[in-house]
């Protein structure tokens, strides 16, 4: 007779924060609400690579983990909403617009909401939260701040300093670069609830999202790093997945970014950067070799997320590192 | 031998300046430039209409003039550019967006470029000039000014005001009215360059807009009257065409409106709003018997502009009530 799996108090009551940046971090977030479905999630989302266009207040990462988690992103390239179109952007050009960081017209409908509810005076954390209402999304959506903070990178050709998005969208990472700044950090306030969630969590995760441009932002959040320790130190355990397989990224220029920036461009590098912080890191098999170089005790599983069984796979696998097996899982 | 068709002088170097709204007036412009291809021709548009939508500046008369003479608009509609699709709409409203004031996908085109050069700090004149110099409009079009100004009507059930695209779109005029007023225009000074067209030109044309929401707006702009009144008493012909045909109007509420607030729904009714400022004044056969009413020289043509033939027919018919025959026109 097979033993029906029913998930016991260390899962069922969790309370569960995520870290996430874009297309992994929303993958690991959706993976977690898959693997844990009556947890407490929060998924505390990179605002940094939000960018003014056309005088609409675009908030990729945000959008990218309400687009995955509600169902409607389009999966083969991980964000932006299924079978959007491109019709706004012609007319556009048409009419002498910049159209490089091309806004579909599906997409336009969350960007307007969103200028909609600025205008009314709403905070970012409160409009994310009625977008992921309407979408029917199951979990809390939080930006990691309500202030404005914009990530800058400094091109190593020339040292000039550009929007992350001129770097990422316009010159598709064709160029290398030597630093990174979130301008706006110092000033910035955690989004309400953040800490509160954090300080109630049986288990953080750090997703496999790009360390340098997306994590990193998060834990500059004055006061965030903090609260991690602090929640660690009354037992929540921090487990991170690496975005680096065999030295390569999954998607995204995360290696490269390391490599220019001086650190390893590997998971042992990711790690360094948030070793003071984790308890579990997740790697690749094929990064065995690395967890000497690792301060976090190392766990090996395949770090690829195939379709959404590969997401539910690695956030149980990460759950039951952190938190031990469910009930009745064996 | 078939006398060539040529145009002489008096339509060839005219200065010619056009009062227009949205559909009505869009055509009676097309129908100029299609006349007297050679005469400098400035539109004047209305902007009383003008509405803020999802943060974006909506200006619904400028476009239909945009989108008409530069023959991307829908024609069957008269505004809005033709074959345009809703999918952003249909996105905002699942997000809990209003969506009573429908912008297309195409038509965000030009909404974002707007949005995009106002947040460049640049004037509506100067962002129209921008927009017609894109579509490849051999005219200037002139908002009437570059200063906030906003139409609002009184609903005669309660004495509410709404702005005026409450009334027409979201209401679709099935409510009765008994104020108008335009906030704001006081304080409005002329587009650049207007005072200057209406100083130097030889036809100023009334085209077959809405009297009291499209050309009201733009005659109550300070100092426009005077100009007008100026322009005639240094030998400037002004010419009107009725919106109105046997009571009734081709487009739009304006035989309603006029009853409403006390004018008669006629042809005689329209130019009595105009009585001082013209010195022609175009009905259509149906109307003949009003001309004893209208203080203007009245002067009887079909007032149906069926097609771009019929709008440059029309258009023709003023230009010799108000400059004469064109040279070889017989």
């Amino acid at each position: 007779m097979e033993t029906k799996r029913t998930f016991g108090p260390a899962w069922r009551d969790a309370s569960i924060v995520a870290l996430a940046g874009g297309v992994g971090g929303s993958r690991l977030a959706r993976g977690l609400r898959a693997a844990a479905p009556d947890a407490r999630l929060t998924v505390v989302v990179n605002t940094g690579d939000d960018v003014t266009r056309h005088g609409l207040r675009i908030q990729p990462d945000i959008d990218t983990v309400l687009y995955a988690m509600s169902g409607i992103v389009n999966e083969k390239q991980g964000w932006g909403p299924r079978g959007d179109s491109f019709r706004c952007m012609q007319q556009l050009e048409r009419l002498g617009g910049e159209t490089w960081f091309r806004l579909g017209d599906l997409d336009l409908g969350i960007h307007l909401r969103r200028r909609e509810l600025i205008d009314a005076g709403e905070p970012s954390s409160a409009i994310t939260a009625e977008l992921a209402r309407h979408l029917g999304i199951a979990a809390r959506i939080l930006p990691m701040t309500d202030d404005p903070v914009e990530t800058w990178v400094q091109l190593a050709e020339d040292g000039q300093w550009v929007h992350f998005q001129e770097y990422f969208v316009k010159r598709r990472t064709n160029v290398a670069i030597r630093g990174v700044r979130f301008e706006g950090i110092e000033r910035a306030r955690p989004a309400p609830g953040l800490l509160d969630a954090v300080a109630s969590a049986d288990m953080i995760a750090f997703c496999p999202s790009n360390p340098i441009v997306s994590l990193a932002p998060v834990l500059a959040v004055p006061g965030l790093r903090d609260a991690l320790r602090d929640a660690r130190k009354r037992g929540a355990v921090i487990g991170g997945i690496s975005p680096l397989i065999g030295g390569a990224t999954v998607k995204g220029p995360a290696a490269r970014m390391l490599d220019e920036l001086g650190h390893k461009p590997t998971a042992a590098g990711v790690a360094a950067l948030y070793d003071d912080l984790l308890d579990v890191f997740q790697i690749d098999p094929l990064d065995r070799g690395l967890s000497g170089e690792i301060q976090a005790r190392t766990v090996v599983a395949d770090g690829l997320m195939r379709g959404r069984r590969g997401e539910a796979r690695l956030a149980r696998f990460l759950l039951r590192a952190c938190l031990g097996a469910p009930e009745g899982a064996g």
